[in-house]
């Protein structure tokens, strides 16, 4: 690959530039960036790359162009980029939901431009390029979804690109990719928002203190409620349909567990709590997770 | 203080018998443990302490019985000691939830004996003797629980002793207790045990292999679900009023917050999640979680 242009350089983004630099992985990098302080930081952190003022020279000189931006600034930038890309070049992105982003880019994307979208499940609740690492992405799942249309030499491109990236690549469609992360991301990082609004809610109304007494289980939740709010509405967005379907699943489990807590039903949960727990030990099996107690904080 | 007698040696008795025998607390530290298992692993680890098969010797001898055990084998345990303990003993436990188990202490223990409950902000995901450690409640909080007639000189007894355990005490009643506590600490709990049997049931209905991608954040609520389900029963059973009343106030959040992103509210959205934002922020300030980034963890 001759020269990679990265589009918004936040906490991924950033992490994205240092890899591709340290493994030589493109002879240049190109930034754009539109946000003032990111590009002040980048400039004090003295990360590699060559910051742009204008889309152009990066769209026209790179192979490779990589989104990392929230999805909702997708469109404009599309339409900023229609006007000097080439269908030389792959584009790719790592927005966290896909369904909704394939019709922005069929929609206004210029014909026979090749985009395939990537989702790298690397990420943390802080942002921007002083956060970034490295070794973000390092032994990572990174998914590429594939549509009927999708050329075979352009996902291959892709899938070394991101093995050199140090991920492991599966490939799926959009619609599997956007109902399994409406569980395994999508959920988890909504219930964590409401929860601690819920805790707010309580504490404003009985005017307890109570967040101080967090490490019940509380502060767990905490991390991924600082998530990225921008990022993070848009994911909501969407993926709306398979997040409410799942909002769903997880009300009716809830109700039915509050029944089994007001009839003391022990039978049956006992049999949900120890269901639950096996699927701790999977994860750490499959290596998603520290093996270390209370994620080794203590 | 001369003598300590802990019943029950799992995770938290084993790390206050470490605690006690290293900053010389007591003279002599009885164990009561019914599990031969957990026996074994004191044996084998070399735990100090005299481990009784009758518990007489340790109630009669003991100036604090420390109650470590699931709250629900209070009962039975109580029956027991009423046949030796005397009213210079003073008695605490370590359980989560407190207005059940003091109905209990009130109904069965023999009158004109001191139990004053504690509730230490300690613990993980992992149970046993072999997860003990010294400093499990170092600068954790502790909260006594204080009735009417609490005698305040038992009360500095066990403050005092909370505080050479390494603990911050703070003391509140039984329903102060187990209402913060059903937001901070029993309802993550309950969340994230129906977070993941949602995420099981999906699996199960999809016929998808999506547990080998829960780094997004499903892995995070893993860790509190794999918790002592006998434990956690108790306190569910025990505060389960305060418990559905949290249930239906974030079943109340979560209903408008699917409403909001159906609806693509912006506003609202953007609102809620800035908002949450901020717990996390007060949670560090407080020192009640790590600051590092994804918990440290990478």
């Amino acid at each position: 690959m001759n020269n990679i242009l990265i589009i918004g350089c936040g906490l991924l983004g950033s992490s994205l530039l240092r890899r591709i630099h340290k493994k030589k992985i493109a002879k240049k990098i190109f930034i754009y960036e539109k946000s003032k302080s990111n590009i002040l930081r980048i400039k004090k952190l003295k990360l590699p790359g060559i910051i742009l003022n204008k889309l152009e020279k990066g769209v026209v000189n790179s192979d490779l162009i990589i989104f990392c931006t929230p999805m909702s600034e997708y469109k404009n930038l599309i339409l900023k980029i229609n006007n000097f890309i080439s269908s030389k070049t792959l584009i790719t992105d790592i927005g966290s939901s896909k369904i909704e982003s394939s019709k922005i880019i069929k929609k206004f994307l210029k014909k026979n431009i090749h985009w395939i979208q990537s989702h790298p499940i690397a990420g943390s609740e802080v942002s921007g390029p002083q956060h970034g690492k490295e070794n973000m992405f390092e032994n990572k799942w990174c998914i590429l979804t594939k549509e009927k249309k999708t050329k075979k030499a352009y996902l291959n491109i892709l899938d070394n690109f991101w093995k050199k990236i140090g991920s492991k690549v599966v490939v799926m469609t959009a619609e599997k990719h956007d109902k399994i992360f409406s569980i395994t991301s999508h959920l988890p990082h909504l219930i964590a928002y409401n929860l601690v609004k819920s805790a707010q809610d309580f504490e404003n109304k009985q005017n307890y203190d109570l967040i101080k007494f967090s490490a019940g289980g509380l502060r767990d939740f905490s991390r991924i409620a600082a998530s990225n709010e921008i990022m993070w509405r848009d994911i909501f967005f969407n993926n709306r349909n398979n997040i409410s379907k799942a909002i769903d699943l997880f009300i009716k489990n809830l109700t039915s567990f509050k029944k089994d807590i007001n009839l003391k039903n022990n039978k049956s949960i006992l049999k949900k709590l120890i269901q639950t727990k096996k699927v701790r030990s999977k994860i750490i099996l499959l290596k998603q997770d520290t093996n270390k107690p209370d994620f080794g904080r203590s």
